[in-house]
């Protein structure tokens, strides 16, 4: 298939490039360096050094002989946008494209707003390119089990059918986010959902929960193709930072009590469920909705278990339960069902001690690059400034 | 009090200056235009003759000594609004500055971005600006009861308690709309939710039907103080549209089979609605939901109403069932709740063969200012441009 990836730069973006260019896969990736130039301006660059991508693209084709094709620009520009979706007409568009940091929508007014507009605009272009270029491609676009929050009912698949007064009808499953960041997820499910009904396009959305990892079999074939890995309280997510805390020797940043549980998944696991998600597409005219998470921890249980393997590993690993800075229950209900990806395939890696020995080995050799002051800076719920990022 | 409100030149904004200013609050009015200027580059402009606002708040301090202050300036440019907020510390702020046409929503991708952008960074910067100014500020937002849809299931009052497998949790009403416009109050909804429960700032929603009516106490003191009335497709309410249609011996246009039920309010009611709310705010950290109507109505009921006032009025009024070009249900179940408003002290002008008069009469004297071209150019939902008007 001919697929285009945007928010090809990303984290989760140039492993996808490379995992469908490996499989034989037509692939265009599209990215504007957002988090790139953020990462710079706010002083947490990631932890490996990645070439930019065209020259990603370059040492994948030599070593592969497989070529990536690369725009840089913006997903908001529709003309951009429109122009590349009727020359590539993609058969699958994968939506990576959006700020994905929910403290970063929360340092001030001018980065939320950035958020709302850059996530929003983003997925109504491709609502409308896909309709002007081809309204059979089958838009992916990342969710997050944020969405839902913490309710204290258990989590289907994206979906509730709900009794009331002796009727029934069919909904989205009630979302309540904590983040603005989270909170745009919920609002471009309302937009995907109207324009589904209303002009037939199909869309999966994949209810991702934090991932963490940097192996991929594509990824580990040269030190030049790794993800970006960001270990700051910006960009960074919670298991992946706190393996770099242990090997820094930083006391593990447990917010509040740690007894918040969400899903979690292996970057391997991202590229699976994409790549199944995409290989067996829904009809037109159908949202369908993933859990797309293959175990729940608590904050606590992280730590516990980078605790144990850094210790392990000769690590002296203490934890920190430091004030949250976020505004989130610490002790509540939680209880998702993550079964469609399962049924479409996804053999999951869970995470083992294994697992986390080669992240730690990997960070391991990067250890002289940890900026320590990146770590935490305790982005404040309710402050209105970030000191020196205003 | 002192109220700020956003939106001040529309069909409900002025009116709600003058009806607060009449009752000895202090009253300040921004708007950007948008409407106004929209309706010129579509040819579609009210059918009454009115001023400017910098002119109407003239005509009115000259009639009653009370003072409007407006402000002419854009609530998505967020420097401004903070300034107007810092200078005037409001008790409480009306938001009206929505793009408030569905149709609009629909004509191509700049319409739907402009929407988007419009409505959610309108909210965002109001959310900012209380903040950052008056955190006990009071937040009127419009809502609409178009969020809901038309579930097969009674529609509460905002909020639903779901039982789901043994467990019960209270969530926001399902929301599913149909169209952009519609959706984008849905995305308001998400955030403002998001916002009350992290900042304990306090908001109420009106989700209010379409109003019809011309009429207010302080609008009939001059006829250079009557609201925007608009009959055209793009910005008009249906029942308006009729009457107009009615005597200009247009045949009502009807969409598809005119079993569409919705909830109606008298333009006096919104007036109500708004000040009871205003007057009897929330509490900080709660998000109150109204819905704000005051009876239900098929279009083929309201169609009926036009015809048999009209005739008794002299007219040869027709019906005329054209092809539906929203994508919406055309029989379904509906039942919405409206309680919460009548609790407030409501007292409802219901829609009467008297208050239909009344509008007929106010119509009559413009007209010879009808243009028939702006009635009906068939906005298709699935139309990617509106001929004329890319």
């Amino acid at each position: 298939m001919r697929i285009l990836i945007l928010g090809a730069d990303g984290y989760l973006g140039w492993p996808t490039c490379m995992y469908f260019s490996q499989r034989g896969h037509d692939v265009v990736g599209i990215d504007n360096y957002f988090r790139r130039n953020a990462a710079i301006a706010l002083d947490c660059e990631p932890l490996l050094p990645t070439p930019n991508l065209i020259q990603r693209a370059k040492i994948w084709e030599k070593i592969t002989g497989k070529r990536i094709n690369i725009h840089v620009g913006d997903a908001t520009n529709y003309a951009f946008l429109l122009k590349i979706f009727k020359e590539y007409k993609p058969d699958t568009v994968v939506h990576y494209a959006e700020q994905p940091s929910a403290p970063y929508s929360m340092i001030n007014q001018e980065k939320a707003a950035f958020t709302l507009q850059n996530n929003l605009i983003s997925t109504l272009n491709i609502v409308y390119a896909v309709k002007e270029a081809n309204r059979d491609c089958h838009i992916i676009k990342l969710g997050t089990m944020g969405e839902y929050g913490t309710p204290n009912i258990d989590i289907e698949e994206g979906w509730l059918e709900i009794n009331h007064k002796g009727k029934k009808d069919k909904f989205l499953f009630p979302r309540q986010a904590s983040s603005l960041y989270h909170t745009t997820k919920i609002q471009d499910t309302d937009m995907l959902w109207f324009y589904v009904r209303t002009w037939g396009i199909r869309v999966t959305d994949l209810m991702q929960g934090p991932v963490y990892g940097i192996s991929t079999d594509e990824a580990d074939r040269d030190s030049q193709l790794v993800p970006n890995f960001h270990y700051d309280e910006v960009f960074g997510t919670v298991l992946n930072r706190f393996v770099v805390q242990a090997v820094a020797n930083y006391p593990l940043t447990v917010y509040g009590k740690g007894g918040q549980i969400r899903g979690y998944l292996n970057l391997k696991d991202t590229m699976q469920c994409v790549y199944l998600s995409a290989t067996q597409p829904v009809k037109n005219g159908e949202l369908r909705i993933f859990n797309q998470v293959t175990e729940t921890f608590s904050v606590n249980e992280l730590a516990d278990k980078v605790c144990a393997v850094g210790n392990k590993l000769g690590y002296n690993v203490n934890i920190n339960h430091i004030e949250n800075p976020r505004k989130e229950k610490e002790e509540h209900y939680y209880n998702p069902k993550y079964t469609g990806l399962l049924e479409l395939g996804l053999k999951p890696n869970y995470l083992t001690d294994d697992e986390l020995t080669g992240i730690f080995r990997k960070v391991e050799q990067y250890k002289d690059q940890i900026n320590r002051d990146a770590i935490f800076r305790g982005i404040k719920w309710s402050a209105e400034t970030l000191s020196g990022t205003a």
